[in-house]
Formats: structure tokens, sequence, C-alpha cells
């Protein structure tokens, strides 16, 4: 199939790409594979779903999740700046890719990682993003079980994460249902206040600033989170907040097909992000919702679920912040103050 | 754990890098994973392992296998050269990853993309390049599934690929047996001959190398092989050549500890191959054994059972070539009208 209708103008923004060129021509395939056993191998989420993970369902009893991500080598300028270590951005390229199946309900069994580097780079260095990998993996459980290393212009990354989930309790971001209630697993906006304040020239590196610089060196996938989510009925829409908080609702709002309203007064705002927000004269909210990886997951929950799965998290030491509502209808907004208003901050663009 | 032993001086090669650090960093760990419905994910071969890819045992009757590979962006000289399409470079990725599944007897179900892109690459070249990608996997039965794409300062490609094979069917390099027969899957040395010749200056695209380009152009992993080979319990090991054959000889004897006689008079050598070698003033066997991403299969086959194999080969219309034997020791040899050398050939290496 050749895609038709592209026009020899200006290149199209990643978005444009994935919605005109990408899903027309990988959007709608199925498969079913079967081996001499009788297990079999079927495709349930493939690229058109556009979900955090592909998924396949394996015989009767398992579901395959898998999901890759690319971590930018020379764009990641907190690297660049001194702010992350060469184990710092191991670790961030294994939580990053394992968020992707926590976001789906699975538990990660695996990492293959892709770590290509300068030949100049020091031994010590390579081995620290070896090492940083391996333990950003193994903090949740995960083993890096392999993948491809080899020489570059400079240092690339990208990995891929893949796990297992019941075939009943996958959670795609299609899920949400009228009524049900929208829930955050922790504060956000961290992860772009820091990049922001390094933008400025800011030394993030004192007390001050260490819970934002946190969210870059040690990533936390919400894998306990997603485990309970996916252990629960009422649960039945998961996403990730890797795009930021409003581009995670406005998704997952568009793939269900609903309404999300968002209540200012219910959203968890960390003290630092408010700290940034004066220092970089800023509304807090625009760093809460706005282009921030903070790797928090957005569930949509039966209203008579939540009390029990917040009781859950709360056994397990886990934050569950309700902070809207889903209804039939599309978009989402924001009430603040009693006020209702589109729902401030930048959705992350790879442009 | 840190890792001991690395000096300050030059930095270690990629094969240095494998044994000292990243084998000693990831190689040992194990894991096991339940599920709340008793299904159960056990990791069977790790990054010790170092093989075409990781495997997990699902539950009872299922092995999941996982591979990653970068394809070299910038270093991809055949594409920078004009000889390689944004469609033919898709499909290599595409074929590439396959063929590690394959390699592991496996039947490939999924192949997960990451595509990052200049922005000044035109939406046609992008559209291509997605499209080799699917047309690529397609042509094996697999579908893209999904990935990641954005943009960066150039052309990065990398994939992870991954399959289900039967338990007792997984085909790891270290199976090789005292008294068994070395085979391959079809003629090797093209794509590493087109790489010469366009490096010596050569106009590569004309009839004469046409089925060098190919090799590169249109990357046919042994997916029907593969499967055949995993469903004969008369093959117990197999490897791809993706680090050309003399690469894929010394891995295999190396993994299985055991020795290789490989002979001459049996080895495939195209006839394109000759012509190149005579263009190149080198011997024939330098290419045929040198570093050449051909993907074809090694195997090692009972010798009772190899005409079994060979049948169902040629039943598909598939090549099948005994081209030497295992047996008690180490190292590869080769036996030249009754002298018995070194493997000639550099094996390819990431430096």
């Amino acid at each position: 199939m050749t895609i038709r209708g592209l026009t020899a103008g200006t290149p199209l923004d990643e978005p444009g790409k994935i919605a005109q060129i990408v899903v027309p021509a990988l959007g709608d395939a199925t498969m079913r594979s079967s081996l001499s056993n009788g297990a079999t191998a079927e495709l349930l989420l493939g690229a058109g779903a556009q979900d955090d993970c592909a998924a396949f369902r394996l015989r009767g009893d398992l579901v395959l999740v898998a999901g890759t991500d690319y971590v930018r080598g020379p764009k990641f300028s907190l690297y660049e700046k001194g702010f992350l270590s060469n184990y710092d951005i191991g670790w961030y390229l294994a939580g990053a890719n394992i968020s992707d199946v926590a976001a789906m309900g699975a538990v990660p069994v695996g990492l293959l990682s892709v770590v290509r580097y300068p030949k100049s780079l020091p031994d010590s260095d390579f081995a620290e993003l070896i090492e940083g990998i391996r333990d950003g993996a193994r903090a949740v459980g995960v083993l890096n079980v392999g993948g491809d290393i080899g020489s570059a212009e400079r240092i690339i990354l990208s990995a891929s994460a893949f796990g297992v989930v019941e075939p009943s309790n996958l959670l795609p971001r299609t899920g949400a249902r009228p009524g049900q209630l929208l829930c955050l697993t922790g504060p956000t906006g961290l992860a772009g206040s820091a990049m922001k304040l390094a933008n400025q020239g800011e030394d993030i590196s004192g007390d001050d600033y260490s819970a934002l610089l946190a969210r870059w060196q040690r990533v936390s996938p919400r894998v306990e989170h997603g485990r309970i989510f996916a252990n629960h009925p009422g649960v039945t829409a998961c996403i990730d907040t890797s795009d930021g908080l409003k581009g995670a609702i406005e998704t997952l709002a568009r793939a269900s097909g609903m309404a999300v309203d968002v209540d200012e007064a219910c959203l968890p705002v960390h003290d630092s992000v408010r700290r940034a927000a004066a220092s970089l004269n800023h509304d807090a909210l625009q760093l809460v919702f706005g282009d921030s990886v903070d790797f928090e997951l957005v569930a949509a929950i039966d209203a008579e679920a939540v009390t029990e799965v917040a009781r859950e998290c709360a056994e397990s030491g886990l934050e569950l912040h309700v902070i809207g509502s889903i209804r039939a209808g599309s978009g989402a907004m924001l009430s603040r103050r009693g006020v209702t208003t589109n729902i401030p901050g930048d959705v992350w663009r790879h442009a």
C-alpha cells in the first residue's frame, strides 16, 4: 500500500506522521499463530491501537505486552549539563520502558536494551550506564536480559520491555466509562520543572530541588499500582503520564470516546513544583499538567470501587488521588474555583 | 555491584566490553513471576547466555523469545551511497531483527520498531521507510505492532522482534554434540561482497551484482528453516550468520564447547561472490566466511537426521548444505584440498 495525499511541503510533525502515515500503513492488521503443541498467539492490540504497549493473547491464560522507547541521546539536556550521570540515564532507560508495561496492568518480566557509545567513552562510564540499566530494572523485579551494544557517534539508548498479564486484567487506554472516577498515582510536573529550571540556567543539584531531579535519576515505574489496578475489575483503563498529565488525560478521553472533568482542588501538587513555579514565574498548574515525564499512572475506576482500590494502595504504602470524573461526551476540562477552563500546559511533543 | 579491574586507558572493544562489563553485571540473574491465575514466566536464557534472543518459559507450554538489534544509521554506507532506498533500510530493519527469532527456532509474532528521523526528511521518504518495515515483516508473516517514532539529528533505526516456540523445540547456540553435522541454509558472503565492492567505488546497481545488493534490499530471515529445525529432535543448536559465517561457526563451537571441522568442497559459493572476489582480487573464501550479514542459519544436526531434515527443506523449496562436522574439542578449522587451515575471513566487529 502506498500512502496517498502526502504533500512535498514541510514534513508533518510526529502526531501528523502517526495519523497520516503510520496508522494507515500498519493499523488494521490481525494475526494468529499456532504451534505444534496447540499453543497459540493472537494479536490483541497492534500499531493501530496506539496504546502504551502492543498486546498478544497467548494460548488461553496469558497476555504478552511489549513496548519500546528510545531515549534521546544528545537532546538529553540534563545529562549534557552534568545533572545526570551515566548511571542515571541507564536507570532512566529501564524505568521509562518498564512504565509502559506497568500502564497495561502487566507484570514486567524482561528488558532488552540497545546501548550505543562513542568509542572515546571510558569503560568506567560504560559500566556505570549498564549498571544503571540493571539496577533500574531490578528495582521493580525486572531483568535486563540482553540487547545490542556497539559504537556510534554518540550515546544512543533504546530499550524494549515486556510483561505478562491475565487476559481479563489487561488495562487498555480505551476502557473508560461514564460515571467512573479519574485517579492519579502521584504528583506530576516534577520532571518537567527540573528541565525548565535547568534550561533557565538554575543549578538544580541542591537540596531545594532534589525531589525534582530524583524524577530523572531514579524513575520509579508504577508497577505495584498497575498490578493493583489490573487485579480489580472496577479499574478499566490506564495510561502513563510519559507525555505529561494533560497529554495522558486527553489521550485517555479520546481513546475511550469520553469526556473528562478534572477538579483543580483534588490535584496533588508537590512543594518543589510550587517553588519551581515561583522561580519560573509560571502558574504551578502549567507545570503540573505540562510536558513532564513523571511516569505516574492515570486510571479510570468505578466510583463504587475507588475506596477499596485506594485502601489496597494505602496498605502497600502507595498514593492514589481522585482528580476528576468521566462522562459521555468528548474533551477534557478543568474546574478551577468553580470556573470551567481548558486544561493548561503543553503536551510533550517530539516534533 | 561495581565492575572491578577496568583501566583508565583505551576503552575496550565490543567483545571486551561484553566479556568484562556486560556479562559480569547482568549474567547470572534468574527470575520467575506468577500471575493470579497460576500462569508463570521464568527466565531460560538471559544476558549471560549471549544467544540470538533472550528466552522465557511461559506457564508450561510456551517459550517466549525476544531480541533487539540497532541498525546503524550514518554508517549504513550503502544507503548513503544511494544503493539502498528508505524502503530498503526499513525492510532490512525488520528482516535483521526477525532473523534472531528464526535462529531460536521460534515462530516470530511481532516487531516493535524505533524510527527516528531528521525533521527535514520528506514525508514520502518516511512513509517508504515505514512501508519497508511493514512489508519486510509481513513477508514472513510478522506484524509491526508499534514502537517509537520521533525526530533526531539523523535516521536512527532499531527494533525488537519476539516469537513463541514449544519448550522442547527451542534452539540455543549451546546445543551442538559430537558426531553431528554442521548445516547451512544458503550461500554466504553476498552482503559483504556488495559492501566491499561499493567501498572500492564500484557501481553495484547493475545486473551483474543484483544478487549481492538483494541481500541488503530484501533480507529474508530463515523463518521456515528455523521451524523445520525446531520441529525435528535431531536438530539441537542454531545461530544466524549476522556476524558472518566464520563468526557464526566459531560462536556455535565455543558456546557448545565443541570443535567444528568445515569442508571447503561442501560450501555453497554464489557465482556473484566468485565474480566479486575476482574484481576485488580476493580469495572467494574470504568473502564466503567474512563479515557479511546474510542472515542464513547454521545448525547442528544429528547425522542420522540430516537426510530427513534436508528432504523437508527441499519439499518447501529450501536449500540445506552439509558443510562440516562437530567433534569433542575446541576451535573451528577448514579442510581445504586435504590441508587443514584456520578459517579465513574477518568476523564482523562493531569495534
